[in-house]
Parts: structure tokens; sequence; C-alpha cells
């Protein structure tokens, strides 16, 4: 072995270079740079009111990509500073009654004062067929073209609280985009109309005039639920109908304890066909939000609405985590057959449950 | 040092004898022993209809020792093939309302047809101040008297589902000996009515006729839950206006959907002080129990109730075990901060604090 010469210029070997590290860890840096740029300049341009950011935003949160998500979840702590100004509407009613005339009359109504409105739905159904009450947005010709109306198709998703989630976050994009007014509609599919009354500052059910009885066969908790109710479709042979049901309304709204918080939920009609009575029902949402602002009850209920948002995400995750449980599933099953047939009580089945 | 004598007949010193190791086994096994015997008798006299024995294993129930509890699982465990016989009835009503008084005249009513009956309460306020809504037995004189009815005052204990846990395994004591109806009586504090609603087969509503407006007022989700509604102190002045309140009450009632099961929730006056209606409310009771079993919901319902309380015992369990964390009660409080003043949403924190 021929000894090397000593040398001060000679180059040492050296520790040898990990192309593969380097290569991963340059891709990571690049892709993380990139992600910031992206998130700050969608933060920006929403803040901006440009509506593109907007949807790409949400887009990311209505994503499966764990990626997407924390993007998402940068991009709406960035916005929060910026959101809780606009008026939540909540709109519910059953097929037929005419929602999407009713929200396109009132949409116009509100762009020609200068508002911007923002319209979302929550469709259980969708969560199944991956369709939307919105989807078909010809059914808001007008409002689609209207530069201050923003109409975004429900989210899916694997189950109700998940599509929740997506559409409480997405309020958050669109009032820091700037929207004035969000109105989230549903079909009250199921737990649809609890879960965008815990997520509204009002909310108003919309009522065909009946055979009469208007109030048979309506859904449990819906009457309460309502800080408003219109009777839609008031007009020609239906007008002397709908004032009858109006009385009927009042009545049933009557029957139940004032909240306690200076509103007693109204109930008028209209024609969102003909565009009358939708200007009264505008008055009518500034009214609650005046006295409830006055007293307070308007940000104490946003209050009490985000702690039940966190407190119901926990609960669900730690229910959705027990019963999930493969080993769990099979001895529920047991355990039911054991409590039907009178050999085990439900509070030791539970005892026995828990100790798994 | 003298070398000892070998003989056959010579005792070696063997194992020292551990006296206090003997003692305590001796003990264990006498005490288990007794505990044996004692439940064995306990259900035997139970089932021999044996007060003294019901009241001592209602007593275990109640008891907060561990072996009591023990104890009282076993004695359950072989009631169980025994109970699930008797007619199981709430009552609700505000204080003022008479239901000491109906409760007696309903039970005198039915033990002189032979029927036995015990009377059990759930009292949210007991597990606060340790009182009791039966404590007061002078005021069911003539039936503290009768030795076909059984008052209990209500378990006390530190959480509403506690004494829920406690009443539904007296239910099965009480079935077990032999008891055909199970009054269960509530002042309606707190959720104490949809407790009991959700232990019972038959939910019945007194109300008093009041100043025209009988509804103003009245609980959210009550007349929901009622089979029955019950106007009493029907008598002199009071006939004409308890009338007219049994007119609104309907009208009340017609509002909500039938339930499923062929049967729509009644309303009747009486006057338990005069004895006057108390028997067409026990027919009343006859016939709701003879429709819902020839349809089966009567059965259907007592499965979904256990089903209920395993799911609930289980849930409650899991918030209880997450919440009651040291750890996660103060990142709670600070994660409450931190939405309320829009630094984070609901979600966010939510999985934040799953993750801990």
């Amino acid at each position: 072995m021929a000894k090397e010469k000593k040398s001060a210029l000679k180059e040492g070997k050296g520790v040898s270079v990990s192309e593969i590290t380097n290569l991963s860890r340059i891709k990571t840096i690049k892709e993380k740079r990139k992600s910031k740029i992206n998130t700050e300049a969608l933060v920006a341009s929403i803040l901006n009111k440009n509506i593109t950011a907007l949807s790409r935003a949400i887009t990311l949160v209505e994503s499966k990509n764990l990626t997407h998500l924390e993007q998402a979840n940068t991009i709406i702590k960035a916005c929060l500073p910026h959101a809780n100004k606009s008026i939540r509407i909540g709109i519910t009613g059953v097929p037929g009654v005419g929602k999407s005339t009713f929200i396109e009359t009132l949409g116009k109504h509100l762009t020609s004062k200068g508002k911007r409105i923002a319209i979302l739905a929550i469709d259980p159904s969708s969560t199944l067929t991956k369709g939307s009450i919105l989807g078909d947005k010809t059914r808001m010709e007008d409002l689609v073209k209207d530069a201050n109306a923003y109409i975004r198709p429900s989210a899916s998703g694997d189950s109700l609280g998940g599509v929740a989630r997506k559409t409480r976050e997405t309020i958050i994009l669109c009032e820091a985009a700037g929207f004035d007014v969000i109105i989230i509609e549903t079909v009250g599919v199921g737990q649809s109309e609890t879960t965008v009354h815990s997520m509204v500052d009002f909310f108003l059910l919309l009522k065909l005039a009946g055979a009469g009885d208007e109030l048979q066969g309506i859904k449990r908790g819906i009457i309460e639920m309502a800080d408003a109710i219109a009777i839609n479709k008031a007009d020609g042979d239906n007008l002397k109908r709908a004032k009858l049901a109006k009385v009927e309304f009042n009545r049933a709204l009557h029957l139940y304890p004032e909240k306690s918080f200076n509103w007693h939920p109204k109930v008028t009609i209209c024609s969102a066909l003909k565009n009358e009575g939708i200007d009264a029902i505008w008055e009518l949402i500034l009214e609650y939000v005046a006295i409830t602002s006055k007293n307070n009850y308007f940000y104490e209920k946003r209050n009490e609405q985000n702690k039940f948002w966190l407190i119901q995400t926990i609960e669900e995750q730690l229910k959705s985590d027990f019963f999930n449980t493969p080993k769990i599933k099979k001895e529920l099953e047991n355990q039911l057959q054991l409590i039907e047939t009178n050999q085990t009580t439900p509070f030791a089945a539970a005892d026995y449950l828990l100790k798994i």
C-alpha cells in the first residue's frame, strides 16, 4: 500500500453523502415552503373577498387527505379573528315547500340592499347518495349569477357529525371572506334540523297552508326550535288558507313557554314566487338580532353553541371509540341477548362491558 | 448440645402455624358462608312475599359498601326470572297538585281490588338534601297501614343516574316479591321525569285547572311523554275550570303526532280527595296495557328501555371517566377560553383534548 502524501491542500474522503436522506429532506422542505406559501396566500385572498380562494379553502376543509386537513386547520385558525361577524340563518321545510325559491328571493332582496350572502346546506341524505340539495344550482338561476351571492353545495361525509363540522368550518371561512349573511338550508331528514339549529342565530321554519289541521304530522321538536314560521305560497287561492294556518301556528307557539330573551316566535305569511312578505321576514330577523344583541343573548347563544360542539365532538368520539371496538361489538350483542331473556340487568351488563 | 433421641413416636417441630392467617381465613369462610346463606334465604323470602326481606334487599341495593353491592347483584340476578310481571306507572306533577292524595286514593282503589302495590319515588332534590318526597309517610296514612301496599322512600345518591339505577333494581325486587302495580312518583325536578318515563309502562301527568291558559309554563317535553293527563282537584268550584282545562289539553295533545302503537294520550278529570274519577284512570291504564300488550308494544317498549339504560350507563361512565380526569378538567377550561376569544374552534379544541 503506497503511503499517501500529506499536504494541506489534500482533501480527505470525509463522510459519504446519503443522497436519499438529502433528497427526501429537500422534498419535505420544498413542500413545507409550498404549503406555507399556499395557506398564507389563501388566507390573504379570502380576507380580500376572493371567491376562488374561498372555494379552494372549503375544498381543503372537505378533503379526506390529512395534509389538506392540516392546511385547512391552519387557514381556519388564521381566519378565526375575522369571523363571527355575520348573521347566520337556518332554514328548514319539507320538500315542495319552496325553499329554493324562498332562498333565491330572500337572497336577491339582500344583495339588492348591498349585502353579501353565502348559502350552504346540510343534507344528511347526501352523505349516502353523495348528492346535494344545493347541487342543482339551476333552481337558483338569478342568485348563481349574482356576484354578491356564494352558493356552496353541502359537504358529504360519513356522518352527520362530520358534515356538521365541515359546515361549521365553512361558516368561519365565509365570514372571513366578508359575507354578511350565511344561510344554511336543510331538508330536515333525521337530526339535521337540530344540527342546523345548533349553528345558527335564527332558525326559520317554512310551511305550507294545508287542509286545515296544520300541526298534525309536524316533526317533533321543530316548533320549539323555530324563531319564526313563514307560511309560503300565500298567494291566489292559497291566501285565505295561509291566513288561517297563521292563526293556528300562532296558537301552537303560544303553548310553549317564552324563550328567556324577550323573543316570542313569530308567524308570517309570504309568497316567495311573487316576492311578497319576504322583506317583512328580513325585517323580523333584523329585529331579532337587534333585541338579542342588546340583551347579549345573541353572543351568549353563540358561546353556548361553541361549548355544545366541543362537548358533542368529544362525546361522539369517546362513544364511537368504545362501541366500534370489535370485542365490545360482539359482547354487546351477547349482553343484549341476556337482558332480553332476563338473565342480566342493563346495569350489570354495562359494568361487564366497561370492564373489558 | 444434647442430641435428641430418635423415635417413631417423637413429633417433629413442623412448620410453625401462623395464627393470624388462620384466623382471618376462618373469618372469611364464615362470612362467605353467612353471606351465601343470607342472599339465598333473602331471595327465597322475597319470592315468598316477605316484606322485611324485600326491605333488607333494597337496603343492600342502596348501600355504598362493595360487599353489600355484590350481594345485591346476586339477589337481583336470582330475582330477575321472577320479575317483569307488574304494571309500572310513572306519576309526575308539580308540588301542590295533590300527588300524595292521588296515589293514596289510587292505591286504596287497587288494594281493594286485591292488587298488591309498591310505591317508589325518584327525587333528584333528595340527592342533595338526603330528604325524600315519600319520607313523610304521614301523607299516606291509610296506605301505610295497608298490608298490600309497600311504600319505599326514594333512594339517595350522588347523581340522578345512580338513583335511577337503584330504583330500576328496586323495581325488579318488588316485582319478584309479587307486587302487581309499581308506582314511581317524581316531583319533576331537572331530568327526573325523563328518567321515570324511561322505566315505566305508563306515564301519567297530574295537573290542576288554572286561570285559563293551562299550557303556559308547562315544562318542555312533558306533554310528549304523557300517556294520559289527569286534571286533579276537579270538585266544587273547580269542576267547571277543570272541564275547560280538559278541552285545552286535548287540543294540545292533538298537536302531537299519534304514537305509533294505537294509543293517543287521553285527558281525564278527577278528584283524588273525593275519590272521583280515580277508577276511570285505572280503567284507562288497563285499556292501555290491553292494547299495547296485544300489539306487542308493551314488551318492545320494555326492551327498548333496557337497551336505553345499558347504552346510557356506558355512555355516562365513559364521559365521567374522561371529563373527571384532572388534566382534562384543567385543559378544558383553557380550551373554552381559547374558543371564547376566537383563537380556536370547538373541533380543534376537541381534537386537542382527545389527544391528551
